[in-house]
């Protein structure tokens, strides 16, 4: 399955919406402006600052990932990744859309001998803990991810598994349970890969968290549960190319990027709803809601002018969210576009019995399918949000596979560092997350931070 | 654990914000206002009208519930619900809140002899196609949820299972498969409930969906795992007696439903975001944001006005989305409150052990403990969130219960209808979904349905 995926903006146009939604003109006129975006963006992938375009040529590291899951992959039966953030949702993402429903339940017939795959991203103590007294070490690998080995919450995970590590299996043969993806050179990761000889993938030093998906942040657990690394590359490739043209007609990354960029500085639609017509598409809406907010979510702009800009990104899933929040986005207010994920072809599907002929509420559904259930549902509801003026758009996969995967996440990373220009902000940064940092360091007692005494809380102001 | 839990707005309040959030004196004035909805409530509760109330009343309904699980519950090691939205949301939140994580992939005695329990609330094959290869139909209990019965995406689902269970077991013995939760007269499934003598549970008539976490919806399933329904229940009573009070200072559903209804009319902040602190109450955060979009997203005021009022929910998770989401809630739009959703304490605990004296990025963990880390964590974003003049407030549960779930589940239930009033609008319909299903029927073939037919796309708005 590698035909491209397209975009359907059709109802993200007014003469679509009876009026609300983009004029035809003003599209037209963004053009221009999306051409000296994508130059500029061009100029800083020349210049190395925008590294993630580059993962899709990475032969020698595909070869080490690959050569490692050989040796070491038949091992373990778990795999378990220790990250957060960008070090988590890519991989979730990865699983949630590649392997069967229901893959850890799975025995290891049905797995066809590939590993579980847990990605514990927070650090709840009746989640960690539980998930510790359950798995069986002995067959377990843990890939702790983290560019610089300071995320507090990764490495408080890395301490507690090293531990029981060590005292499961003595002070060296620990170390095969363990593999980091973490930075090339420098960090507390790559240091005590080095000193006590544990192996360690990289991190190219200018891909960020948020666009590491592609790098061995993704590909390494990828690869160890059996997903085709390559395909999802060769995707990711085929969507590199497509968006070399500064013609936003025919970029579908611009498109997306343009279309946001309107609704949300010129119609006053600042959120951004993402949402899957497929359970293996949720994780990719997840996803996404890191790499939009925290890469738009700016008070400065690049002139260091205080803007306080960003949209909000909410993720949701069709047909669910039809009974949860449909209600809200065809009578609520106009603040919002709606992209719907969708995929063609289901690789599997399931046909409703014919039953209770009598019944008319029933019958009707007997010879057709969950499949198209669930596309008839996806286009009403897109329908009929036309219909109220609701704009939205669909991004639809001719299938799922690692190949389309790889189309859907360069697509909307390079949607995002086209924004970024649009909104003229920086979208590599996230200064907003230090003073967080700072003010939990100072909580933990770590040397060298303190931090400004909370205010106490006034006891009018609390209802207990 | 039965203390009362508590809301610390301390943070919503504009002496804490640096000036930005709500002046003590607009609260004040709020409080008069909140007296009229207040009386409003009342008075449509005495009507009948919110029959959600008088839920914590049913002690006729909870015996039944009891027998038919000591009796019937015990012949299945699994539980699968087949509804959607209010149908599954409160049924799920009471699953990810009171059983241990990973409750699915426990072994018998890990469960104490309690059965398995999916929500499946979606209809896509290939996440149901998936689920109905791998239960064993012998051990498997089916408990179909509609209030109607003519929920097109249950309706499908227990058609497909309907046809496995009578080839399976024949055309009687299959019933007792099948559990029935829907309106104690009317509609489809409690006909077929009479017709071919299968149990069936009530919805009473004027709790709807999204309302109804605590009728036999949420009850039954939640009694066949093991949940302490009548602490659940005690919970929820305690909160209502404490809204019983007109004073907004000491109700704190009137508070909650004020605070977040100043924020988005009078100080453009329409994204109520809800950030639970423990993955326990992740799906808690799910479930409000139906009650939230569906309740108050409404195209016309009581007068029959157009408003296209409604605030935006939003789902997150600390600290996970720290990483993901903060670095916007930090520095973007001033268009957002954050309700921290916290637990004073958590029931079991991990120590980070002490290593790596020399590295100060590591040493300063140890000794402390994930709980005490998350806490932290927790505090010191809601500290930089207020720095920054952002509008935040905590709902503190003292620890995880039934009866301090079945608190908080009440308190946002009576927050909804409370912002019914102070918006002016209707918190029981949901006028909005009409179009979509009627749609989805006339694409389904069903009779009497006929659609607008679907405008057909302008190739020049495809990128394909």
């Amino acid at each position: 399955m590698t035909e491209p995926i397209l975009l359907d903006y059709n109802n993200m146009m007014a003469p679509r919406l009876g009026g609300r939604g983009i004029e035809p003109a003003r599209l037209d006129a963004a053009a221009s402006r999306f051409r000296a975006a994508h130059e500029e963006v061009r100029r800083r992938r020349e210049n190395g600052e925008l590294a993630f375009f580059e993962l899709v040529d990475q032969e020698a590291t595909i070869r080490e990932i690959l050569a490692y899951v050989d040796v070491v992959g038949q091992d373990f039966d778990t795999v378990v990744v220790l990250g957060i953030g960008g070090s988590a949702l890519g991989t979730t993402t990865l699983q949630n859309a590649l392997l069967p429903a229901f893959w850890n339940e799975l025995d290891d017939a049905g797995r066809k001998g590939f590993p579980r795959l847990y990605v514990l991203d927070n650090i709840d103590p009746t989640t960690f803990g539980a998930f510790l007294e359950r798995i069986d070490l002995r067959r377990t690998l843990f890939n702790v991810v983290s560019k610089s080995g300071t995320t507090a919450e990764t490495m408080a995970q890395f301490l507690i598994v090293r531990d029981r590590l060590a005292r499961a299996f003595g002070d060296d043969a620990f170390k095969r349970h363990l593999v980091f993806t973490t930075d090339p050179e420098a960090g507390i990761l790559r240091r005590l890969a080095r000193e006590e000889g544990i192996t360690a993938f990289p991190i190219p030093p200018r891909v960020g968290g948020r666009f590491s998906v592609l790098s061995p942040v993704g590909l390494l657990p990828a690869a160890l549960v059996g997903i085709d690394i390559r395909a999802l590359l060769d995707g990711a490739r085929a969507m590199v190319e497509r968006c070399d043209t500064p013609e936003l007609g025919a970029n579908p990354a611009g498109l997306f990027a343009t279309l946001q960029h309107i609704a949300d500085t010129a119609l006053a639609a600042p959120i951004h709803v993402m949402m899957a017509y497929t359970d293996r598409l949720y994780a990719a809406a997840d996803w996404f809601r890191q790499l939009w907010a925290e890469s738009l979510g700016k008070r400065r702009d690049r002139t260091g002018a205080e803007v306080f800009r960003g949209p909000t990104p909410v993720k949701a899933l069709g047909a669910t969210d039809q009974h949860s929040q449909v209600q809200l986005y065809m009578e609520g207010p106009f603040d919002k576009t709606v992209t719907f994920l969708a995929v063609r072809e289901f690789p599997t599907d399931l046909p409703i019995p014919h039953a209770y002929p009598g019944v008319e509420a029933l019958a009707y559904l007997g010879g057709h399918s969950l499949a198209e259930l669930l596309q008839a549902e996806r286009a009403a509801t897109a329908q009929a949000l036309a219909s109220q003026g609701r704009m939205n758009m669909t991004i639809e996969l001719p299938g799922l596979s690692a190949h389309t995967l790889g189309q859907l996440l360069m697509m909307l990373q390079i949607a995002t560092v086209y924004a970024g220009e649009l909104y003229g902000i920086d979208p590599l940064d996230q200064p907003g997350v230090e003073l967080g940092k700072q003010l939990t360091y100072a909580r933990m007692g770590r040397g060298g931070y303190t931090a400004p005494p909370a205010p106490r809380p006034d006891p009018r102001w609390i209802a207990g």
